[in-house]
């Protein structure tokens, strides 16, 4: 696919909600304790069916019959990572979209290790905060303080080009706006409320999202599509809210009612570089 | 006990569930990462002591003190499939009944043959949905979907009867419709909600139910009775929602509050097959 | 730092929230499944900055750059008890505080050890029901039902009391009534709602909300603030709840909102005995 301007817009992401939901895409999910309840619940609720299957055991056997990955290395441990690795050598085999969330990269020498070995295994999109791309990135010494993030999105967006160019992949940096690149073209995504940071593991569920796009769109627009649905959606859901604890359930509910329309109205994309 | 049709309505529902909240029996769960939470929430919401305890270093131990026990393999791998080995073991030399949730039987060979050993253990009860019942059955090569169903209940009721006979459980089939069988008499619940699907883990928390009415009623009237109660449950908590993101919270206040009466609004048991 | 009666006050507590909000520390959590999701929304509501990082590959590492930790034995294995003690020992060796909440201690030999042993590592403050607590200072054989309390808070001062001695640690007990002691002084708190035993591990996120506050107060100070700050976001928590289902969401809700004219109307601290 050439990838070119033209596609990247809330109409083409309301297209591929359409079909995402259409397909209903297995999803298989290799992600940290924290993020297993609410990325299921997000997918389910968005449209995709979500599984958790980890285990050395079987993680391949089920990469076999996804339709794409998520690796989120938020809790990881020597046999998780050994049942990630199985399951993305399946998923390359197959040439089926995997994508990466690099959790916590930079705070362990362990942690950005991991992350950094299967960066180079050809994901199709990586997404983290700012804090973790820029550690990825290898563009700064980012100490990172734990999933939260210390540098703004805008700051990272240099070396999420440069991580771009460096693996191959499309990389997607969330924050107060959202980036996704190629290495060439950058995309903003504006959207979403200062509650979700909030609440544990929106961005985890975030880049399930984002695979679950991948299955029925190539890798740039997957990642603008699922940014932009799911910044509408937490536009929408943090309406009304007292705080964070309704969060996830009012995104779940939101995710699960929104339609093109109120996309268009909760969420702008923007080409900021080509 | 001799299993005739007069065990299974919603009086006798009721007063299980009345004799189920006097005894506030302590059911040991090993459940999948997903389940654990909502498990616990729906076990405190509708009156048992649940707790979580999985490491072959106590799981025997811990059995040895509890009324009942849960298996769910959804998030299965070795070392857990060894704790739960152990608990069963000692349940059985105790004569103190235990669950089977297949989650995902059929989807990879390594689930399979976890759940297909499991089943010859001399559960009381499995349960599972269409899919799940039909590949440990035998029945079919329903490939799965994850911890989604392919097939529909009612499309199961054979293989569940096969399967009830082969192992000696009572074997119960959750879908639009449930149904329990002991391989000769069949039962059917009406109730629940068509968003209950799409809220992750409700189904094992289903199977953490049935065992806390397990530690009170025979096999047969205990997964009758759990199953009438959550569906009644879940079509109250369905009421006014917009979506499934608030499933969760309102059905473990559905299951708080309910009693008699609101159990014969909101949910049917009929005997199908004797 | 001298403990005086002093020190235990409404606004002693409003003013540890105030530094604790400041600070936003980084709290590392080893802590269990069930456990997880609710503890780190807890803390970010309250405000501070929860990480969840327990592999013995980077469990030392991690405490090196957190301000506090919690180990929490809910759901111990053997892997998970070695990532424990590299972080406790780290912890110890930079001088920083941690809290042990020995769930479920007293209910197999395995947990009873693996308590026993941690509390003689030097654990800033100790956190647990009455039965844990118990259990753990030797004074009762009691066997605890899962992680639930077969004892009543006040019960267990005693035994608080002789742990705290022989420990060196703070001991709190929580309850209808929270004790919280240095072996000398017995600070007891109000506030809360009956229905917080019945949403699953509100007390393990407590014992998270006092590790935060043992990164800006010596530890009685800090178990006095977090406890009576969490006691008051309960009781306005469950104020028109229908029933436990929501109560997470609304504890994080009244967390994110508290201030101390709130803390004030909710909660209170005396000093029983000196």
């Amino acid at each position: 696919m050439t990838v070119t301007t033209d596609n990247f817009s809330i109409e083409a992401a309301a297209a591929a909600l359409a079909d995402m939901r259409a397909t209903r895409p297995l999803v298989q999910n290799i992600t940290n304790f924290v993020a297993m309840t609410i990325s299921a619940n997000v997918l389910l609720a968005v449209g995709a069916s979500p599984a958790m299957v980890h285990a050395p055991d079987e993680s391949a056997d089920f990469a076999a019959i996804s339709s794409s990955l998520v690796i989120n290395i938020g809790t990881l441990s020597e046999s998780w990572v050994d049942g990630m690795r199985r399951a993305i050598l399946q998923m390359n085999e197959d040439g089926k979209p995997w994508v990466l969330d690099p959790v916590g990269c930079g705070a362990t020498p362990y942690r950005t290790a991991v992350a950094a070995e299967f960066a180079r295994l050809s994901p199709a999109i990586i997404r983290g905060n700012g804090s973790e791309i820029m550690s990825l990135a290898g563009a700064s010494g980012a100490g990172g303080k734990g999933a939260d993030s210390t540098a703004r999105s805008e700051d990272a967006v240099e070396a999420a080009k440069a991580l771009a160019r460096e693996t191959g992949a499309v990389v997607a940096i969330t924050g107060a706006t959202d980036f996704v690149t190629d290495g060439t073209i950058v995309v903003a995504i504006e959207g979403g409320d200062a509650l979700m940071p909030l609440s544990t593991a929106l961005g985890c569920a975030l880049s399930a999202t984002v695979a679950a796009f991948a299955a029925v769109r190539a890798p740039f627009e997957a990642a603008v599509s699922a940014l932009a649905v799911y910044a509408a959606a937490g536009a929408v859901a943090a309406t009304d809210l007292k705080g964070p604890g309704h969060l996830p359930a009012a995104l779940c509910d939101a995710l699960y009612a929104i339609d093109g329309a109120t996309l268009a109205a909760n969420a702008s994309i923007r080409v900021e570089a080509a």
